[in-house]
C-alpha cells in the first residue's frame, strides 16, 4: 500500500476522532457527563454506536482524551512563556493572557474539571500529573518574581493559588456572547492578578 | 403524646439526618457522587437501606440538601457583613475572611460544586438561585467600593469574578493538615483581592 494513502487515511481518522471528542465535550458540559450516553454522541454525528467504537472505546476514554488535550495546550502555552526570557512581571502577564485565550476557547472543556474522579485510576493519575505540571510552572513564574523582589513574598503560595483559582474559574462564567472579548478578559485578569502580587494594600486600609 | 417528647424526637431525627448528610458529603467528595451508593452511606452509619430511606429518599436529595446548607451558610455570613455598616474596603475584607472560614470548614462540600447538573431541574434551579444571590451580594460590596472611588472601576465585573474564582477554588486545594490556618488563608486572600482592586499596576510594568 502506498505510504501517502495510509497517511491520508490516518489524517481522516484523526479528524473524525477529534470531531467526536469535541461533540462529546459539548454534550458532557451541557447535560453532565453521567447523563450523556454514547448513543446520543453517535446519533449527533450520524454514526452507529458500532462505528463510534471504531474511533473510541468508552465514555471514560472520551473524558480522558478531552481533559488531556486541554491540559496539553495549557502546558505548551505556559512553557513557551517560561522560555521567553521576559522579566517575571511580563512573564506572569503573558502567562495569564495566553491561558485566558485557551480557557475561553476551551470553556466547554473547562466545565468538565473535577470530573476526573470518574476516570479509572491510571487515567486519573495522568490528568492530575498534567495539572500539577501546569501549576508548578505557573508557581515558578511567581517565585521568580518573589526572588527578584517585584512580587510580594508574604504568603506567596496562597496568592499563587488565588491567582490560579481566578483563572480556573473562568470557564464557569465565560460566555462567547459576553460583552468583553477573550483579549479584554485576559488583560483584566492580568491587571487584577499583577496588582494582587504588587503589595501596597496598606493604602487601602482605613 | 406530650409535646416535649415529640420535640425531642424531632431533634434526634434532625441530628441523625444531618449526620447522614455529612457522611454522604464526605463519600461524594472522596469517591465522586456517581460512584457512591446509598448502600455504602447506610453501611458507614450502620443503618439498613430501609432505615436510611426514613431520613432521606435519594442520593439526589442528599446532594441537593448538602449544597443548599452550604449556600445558606455562605449567604447568611455575607448578609451579616452587608448589614455591618463598615466602609467598602473593610466590608470586602470581612466578607472574604468570613467566607474563607466557611469554605475551609466546608471544604468537603465545596468539592461538590458543579455537580448540580446531576440534580432534577426543580432542585438545580434552587441551587443556582442561591448561588446567584451570593454572587450578587458579593458584587454589591465591590460596586459600593467602585462608587466610593476606593476600588478600581475599570473592568470591575471581571475583577469581581476573578475574586469569586479565587475564593471558590479554595476547596480544591485546601487541606486541614496544611501549614496555614483558615484565618491566615483568609487574611492572605483578603490582602490579595484588596490589592487587586486597589489599582496602581503601573508601578509594576516595565
Amino acid at each position: 500500500m502506498p505510504k501517502q494513502k495510509t497517511s491520508f487515511r490516518e489524517i481522516r481518522y484523526n479528524e473524525k476522532r477529534q470531531k467526536i471528542l469535541e461533540n462529546a465535550a459539548k454534550l458532557f458540559a451541557r447535560k453532565g457527563y453521567e447523563k450523556a450516553t454514547l448513543e446520543e454522541i453517535a446519533a449527533k454525528l450520524k454514526l452507529t454506536k458500532g462505528s463510534l467504537y471504531h474511533y473510541i472505546k468508552s465514555k471514560e476514554e472520551m473524558l480522558f482524551q478531552i481533559q488531556m488535550q486541554a491540559l496539553d495546550q495549557a502546558n505548551e502555552a505556559l512553557e513557551r512563556v517560561l522560555r521567553s526570557g521576559l522579566d517575571p512581571v511580563e512573564k506572569l502577564r503573558e502567562a495569564i493572557k495566553s491561558h485566558v485565550q485557551i480557557v475561553t476557547r476551551e470553556h466547554v472543556i473547562g466545565t468538565l474539571r473535577q470530573q476526573e474522579l470518574l476516570l479509572p485510576r491510571k487515567w486519573r493519575e495522568k490528568v492530575v500529573a498534567e495539572r500539577d505540571r501546569f501549576e508548578r510552572a505557573f508557581q515558578s513564574i511567581i517565585l521568580e518574581g518573589v526572588e527578584a523582589g517585584v512580587f510580594e513574598r508574604k504568603n506567596w503560595r496562597i496568592t499563587a493559588l488565588a491567582a490560579l483559582g481566578a483563572l480556573n474559574w473562568i470557564p464557569r462564567w465565560y460566555s462567547p456572547r459576553g460583552e468583553l472579548s477573550a483579549e479584554e478578559i485576559g488583560e483584566a485578569m492580568a491587571d487584577f492578578i499583577l496588582r494582587g502580587f504588587a503589595g501596597g494594600v496598606s493604602s487601602l486600609t482605613t
